[in-house]
């Protein structure tokens, strides 16, 4: 199967397509149009201070569904799927630390586990585009932003309390206004950005120094901008020193029935 | 002190005068352009449950802000408040059954109790009056709506599973879209509608006979509009059987710092 027979299919689809197997690469560019989401995974114990941390920070963490513990059904946003098996790829977090990377993770499901699907990039890349926005980094395969730990403190809940992680994408500064107008739209996919401009006035000193992705220098006629980065919940979260946590792999979403643009309400 | 008084207080200010004892009714037409909550505090053991309701069911329950368990502090929405002694009344509830109604809850306070406060419909009437769209309850003192039990099921959640109650209007025909444009832009304040029309079509079989409020007749230009309200999460929770619950006394909520139109993020 090839990433264009995927185009255009529905998120339903793609999610049957991964979950038999026959598709298990990233999801950028498949279901154009659906909304694809971060997934977070916490024991029940943990899930109500995860859950205000999401709730108090919905820049970099933008709610798009919270699943029953024990319920591998996001019902909300993708009906009929299966969080243990429809995303291409999952991590597996102990003690804060990768243990191992599945393509599947039914044998590890619990009764106590509880799902978090977060807006991601990868909507809102496609929202820019759109509109027109050139994004440098959508022109190479990997499609890798450039993404950052700011001096940005999330408010903090419970357990969880940490920096806010930003990616960053140049931006021609005729381009700004409308960049900032068109992602504002967007909430459910990190929304307007939380930062234009000097990189060390959100505690980045040296921006050539990326934490994940890699640097996208902008040219003379364009402007760094930040965006807050689905990123931070899985870092504060290891940074807490959480006993267990499951998440996508890099780039593998799970891809709901949401279109973009819409609200749950 | 008159109402009056408070119309152009800061919503820090409204919430000193009540602790303080200074003001004792209801909020309506104070600290006018700040967003007001209903108040909802259960025990921790039922808060991930009730979040996740809250979170699935943002019209009736739009979510400003959740405080950590013993907390008594709402630090998103209003820094510095005091949710035991801040609203001008409270309503405690056992089993289901209202037991008292009271000035402070410091005597009942505990550490793991958890403060909701969702988005109620007196900012809500104000926008709508801000936008010329008249509102007929709003002529009276009491400012009393028509309210129903629909027959729109909520989305469950854990012990969380009940009907919406909904709150109507009669808008003047001439003005049906243009309080639907202006509602919908007020997530945090119910948004838009959830039902225009023939009452029976969301299970009101009879709308003259109100669940709470008063029967606003619609004129013969005019068209009954159902907004999401409120008491939903409530309601559903006494049917739950929840052990404990303390709420606002109706039409005595928290004002917030929240200018009505921003959003945290």
């Amino acid at each position: 199967m090839l990433r264009r027979d995927l185009e255009n299919a529905t998120g339903a689809a793609v999610r049957q397509a991964v979950r038999q197997g026959q598709w298990t690469r990233t999801t950028h560019g498949v279901a154009n149009g659906y909304v694809q989401a971060n997934l977070a995974i916490v024991p029940e114990k943990y899930a109500f201070d995860f859950l205000r941390f999401c709730q108090r920070n919905p820049k970099p963490c933008p709610i798009i569904d919270v699943t029953d513990p024990g319920d591998p059904e996001a019902r909300l946003a993708a009906p009929g799927s299966d969080l243990r098996t429809d995303l291409p790829g999952y991590r597996v977090y102990r003690d804060g630390r990768l243990v191992e990377e599945v393509r599947s993770i039914e044998p590890l499901w619990r009764p106590d586990h509880v799902g978090f699907l977060l807006g991601c990039s990868l909507s809102f890349d496609q929202v820019m585009t759109d509109a027109g926005i050139p994004l440098r980094h959508l022109a190479e395969e990997e499609g890798r932003v450039s993404v950052y730990v700011s001096g940005i403190r999330c408010r903090p809940a419970g357990m969880f309390d940490g920096p806010m992680v930003v990616s960053m994408r140049p931006i021609p500064r005729p381009m700004l206004v409308r960049t900032i107008e068109v992602t504002s739209r967007y909430p459910m996919a990190h929304g307007g950005p939380v930062h234009v401009g000097d990189p060390a006035q959100i505690g980045i000193a040296d921006p050539t120094r990326v934490d994940w992705g890699r640097w996208n220098p902008p040219a003379a006629d364009e402007v760094p901008v930040f965006w807050a980065c689905g990123i931070t919940p899985q870092a504060v979260a290891m940074a807490a020193g959480i006993p267990e946590m499951i998440t996508h792999s890099a780039g593998h979403m799970l891809v709901t029935d949401i279109r973009l643009g819409t609200t749950f309400q």
